[in-house]
């Protein structure tokens, strides 16, 4: 209700990197980069396969001079022609986010990039550094932060409704790698489970740093150290399939995070709960509308989004009234919001609106730090490990 | 995710009467139409203020030269122009649905209407007989048959996976009017609580229609009867806010159905069960992902979109995986494409696929039948009344 | 935890008619006088069978010389004897419920009798009269009243924290009877589709008081008259296996009831909702410990048994911390450990305190009127009826 | 439904150590021994404060030739007289279970006892050795394995409904010592975080023992080493609130436990999740009615107590149909009505039938190693620690 239509006349021209045929996350950003009007897609590298690069531009609009073979050739072309793209999406596998990441950033083209955002935390810091020198916009699209109760969640904890934070459970259980689809034609789990394509973490690059960020972005702590397990339970599979981790965040805060692949019945069980000295908050992925939170010594709330408990906060990213459910594009397409906000606020040499929010390079680099030192941790059977 | 991408490049020339600045339903449409990428929005009459109009007009990016003053004059202008508008979307409030309608069918535009359809029965019958004359396709927004769990209890139910149905109930409790907000400055209560603008339903033309449409959808029955009691619990208020009504459907079974205005601690509690003589399902608006689904002597199942239950008719209107909250703004947007499957049907000469399902005309007359029979049963102090 | 265990060093002596082998009900009531430690057994009629009443009665530790052929020499023989019964249970079909009672109260002995309390409203009425002129304690097992959330209910509504109440919603569906169980060996269908077992109504003797009374004891009102819409589904079954109702209570708030044994997925769905000018109620009985509460303009709170927003009524009849539930049989035993607070009390020849709260011959007698009116209501064609 | 009545009239002597005035678990197991009737409560030492022992037993009917001023006193006396006690309960704070344990056991008295089992590891062998030697039932009152749903998901996962366990989520928080009550006169939290009177572990030993005992109960597995943190939220608090384990078990399963006393909005937060090859399972003790069930593949099912998913291993301990809720108490009594089984078993000089389960010694130790293990693990920086 209260998303802006300002300037939906001059959308933003964005191109993409990845997404074609038979992906399924390109087409959920696609999705995302409308429902606002923010955006308009203009031009593609939709396949490193060309002929599958042209008949996925031609199915979803791209003018055919403006689909590209390459990501290299797309970042020259668009940084030099008239009216080229001011943005570009990158929804390849992991492996390829930094390299592309780096193209468009040096023909000075801001950036949405999907996570985990590298291979490697050096690869993470020389884009760090890479988005300081240029000055573009990057987003990460850690698409749970653009939820609207997890924005409250955020809030509340920031305004001090839960007094000091002692304890953080982060959970991402899904149970589609149960069995070794990754042998029995699922492409999404064969790169998923492939260290080339997915760096050295397998759910938890995949949906730990999720879990990871969420926890982060909610409670505002910063991690000190980890202590992880990593399994492959799945005879056979090379990177991990179910991670359970300790956490020790400066200030004394204590955290569980647990990711897995492998958990029978759950689907996209994201969840998150924060308990502090005065309160405590849930908060559940399935059922995104709802924030369940408990003063101490009261009783149970059920915040619902647009409802008589909604925050400013949440307000702000909603569209539709309380008991209308919003849903995961519409998280998503928070993030592609406060991008375009940013983008906006760059074009006139300005910084956005200090309530613009979203995920940035830097969060990008601590999600790499936490994928290695859990590995790291792993490795060494178990120990405490820094982050930093 | 099996929304199919086809033709989007081609995308469907819309224009939109109604929904200016300050009007909610107008932008959920907006939003609608765009989240499958099968409608472009080039014209529209957003106001009857003309000022308003061309400032809504310019906010959400329609040329000025394509921005009209009066729906008339937009129908007419749009039929002359090369490359007008194929199909026009009507968000006004109720009583203006109908003329808005006949004009656009009577220029060779589809149409698609916010519901209820008129403000009578006579002119809905009117609009059915128009509609079969310019063999326009003529869409109703009644949205929540687009949510893909309600496509699946439509389709169990036709498979027989319930036996022979008995027992229909249906209920949409909402708060929003527990105090007279159409003196306090809500315009959405105003018009809402207006016989003028509204018809001769109050809660039962607003959200009783929701549910009595989802109860047919899903059921497939034909109602033979029904007995109203429609109250005005708010002092002063000329419809009514609360309505509870008894219904005998064809072949036997038995509903009963509640929408009030008035019910605090409600949100938009559309809420459907249905049960047979092997089965028993329900569904709730607010978590529209799942489906309860009980076989006679068989454990509860609940069914959720994308998960292992799922049917392929619910599938076919899916963009998410499981786990993965699809809301209100996607149920919206499946109409839409529905829509556009027909239109596109429609430009070849041919009806659309078997599987494409909108509510029609037919439907919206029906709901016009519904509001009038319960409006005259409760007036005759509450007796059976036919729909015919 | 609240339960005091004052007295139960002086047991109140029990006996029972009904209940012998292979009942349910009559198990139900021995717990549920065992849990608070107020009652000592020590005499039965157990079965109109005498073979039968024997085996049960020295099952469960019934003394031969206490376990009697009928009911009426029971009645004689306890009152005659020194230290003979103080209070009986009555536990029979309910053709019986009248006959008992009357013969324990012309004997002087205080009565725990199951619902519907007779076949008729002038049997009903009768034992109003006899209750009156023996002064004996007359306690219904109306049992649902017994859950502490019901008791906050009830004392919310009493406290105004709802404002004037509007509107009730009281529904329970089950889906036992689905097919005719009657007819394939089950006792329990047996008896209870049969008229002259169980009166004029099936479900709505059955249940359906369970639904009404239960309305009217958290709601505080008065029914001025109901419509009732009775349905026998199974085929060849005499007695209704669903039944709808509206209702108009006195000061004019409005209700919808729904009772059914032929909802396939449904156990013992009672379920209540109270909507006022102020707030809003919900409870369900399979999950008894729960009671959504909304303050208009307000958030959500689910308060618990025990827990923070707990009132002291619910505090007064809970026996277990918060957190850790209570279920059928605790809220079963509240109305044996009221009853006996009642029987003590009448023994020092006082009324008990005004906090003790149980259903009453009176109830009972509302509950006789409540089904005959809907029985007529329902023959007249679905018409307004009067319970007066 | 299914418990049996025989030979209640026959009811087992029973003892009670602790539980006078004041006391809130002494309460809880006279109801619970109460429910089945298989028990008569006929003698105490329910205070070491002798004015309160004798106060306390005369409330509730003990006689006070039977009351005792001290357990060794009561545990001579009974064994000496005839028809003393069969059994005791032990509802002391955690130092005295073994030495009043053994005083019993050594008299000849079988023993109900609560957890934790002892104080130290060493204890508890003895402990072990002493009813071995004895022969006596010692039966531990992990009451949570008494809920039906648990036994249930024990029997799926014995019978390879999930293949093989791979993974086992339990947690356990609460509230309740969010801040220092026992600073403030809450006698249950005073002696909980006295070390003297609570053992080594605070959080750890109150309720992480029930979830980790839950957690065997259900998944059958042994734990080969766990990996523990710790911590005291509350300055000043010498025993942990929040605990926060890693387990691994014979055979590659891994675990996850947490446990916590300062978790804002947790009531009695138990719950269990196991996951396996083939299945999941999921329950939550605040709804122990409900057993979540997928198989993979398949759709969610929620298996109901007393409904169609029910197995009989839960119907052999359910007292009332599907959808009455059972609770807290008749879990608790279900421990009593098998140890009333076993101590049947025993007059005969016979092993109670093979589906006769309960908590036993050897669980007690189980049960204490864990703790040790816990403890030195978090002591030595969170290291892997065997249980050996």
């Amino acid at each position: 209700m209260t998303i802006d239509a300002s300037h939906t006349a001059d959308r933003i021209r964005l191109g993409m990197v990845g997404g074609g045929q038979g992906a399924f996350i390109g087409a959920v950003h696609r999705i995302a980069a409308r429902i606002d009007d923010q955006f308009t897609l203009v031009a593609g590298a939709l396949s490193s396969d060309p002929a599958r690069a042209a008949a996925s531009a031609a199915e979803i609009g791209i003018p055919s001079d403006r689909s590209y073979a390459s990501y290299a050739e797309m970042a020259r072309a668009e940084a030099a022609r008239p009216h080229g793209i001011e943005a570009v999406s990158i929804v390849t596998p992991n492996h390829m986010h930094a390299p592309v990441a780096r193209a468009f950033l040096a023909a000075g083209i801001h950036v949405i990039c999907d996570k985990p955002m590298t291979l490697t935390v050096p690869e993470a810091e020389a884009l760090v550094d890479l988005v300081a020198k240029t000055g573009k916009v990057f987003v990460l699209t850690h698409n749970y932060t653009g939820y609207p109760m997890i924005r409250q969640a955020r809030a509340m904890v920031a305004a001090g409704e839960l007094g000091e934070i002692r304890l953080v459970q982060a959970e991402y259980p899904q149970d589609w790698l149960t069995e070794p689809a990754e042998r029995t034609g699922s492409k999404q789990a064969e790169w998923r489970t492939d260290p080339a394509r997915s760096g050295a973490g397998g759910a938890i690059g995949d949906i730990g740093t999720h879990a990871y960020n969420l926890a982060a972005f909610v409670s505002g702590l910063e991690t000190e150290a980890l202590l992880a397990q990593l399994t492959s339970f799945v005879p056979g599979r090379p990177l991990d399939d179910d991670v359970q981790i300790l956490l020790r965040y400066r200030g004394g805060a204590r955290g569980m995070l647990w990711a897995s692949q492998v958990a029978v019945g759950c689907e996209n069980g994201l969840k998150l709960r924060v308990y502090g000295t005065k309160g405590g908050l849930e908060w559940t992925q399935a059922d995104p509308n709802y924030l369940w939170f408990t003063r101490f010594g009261g009783p149970k709330q059920l915040l619902t989004r647009g409802g008589a408990g909604a925050w400013p906060q949440a307000g702000r990213v909603t569209r539709v009234p309380g008991g209308h459910p919003e849903g995961y594009l519409e998280g998503f397409a928070t993030i592609y919001a406060e991008a375009a906000r940013a983008i906006r606020a760059a074009r006139t040499g300005q910084p956005p609106d200090a309530e613009v929010i979203y995920p940035t390079v830097q969060d990008g680099l601590d999600g790499m730090r936490f994928i290695a030192a859990a590995v790291a941790s792993s490795q060494a059977g178990n120990v405490w490990t820094s982050l930093a």
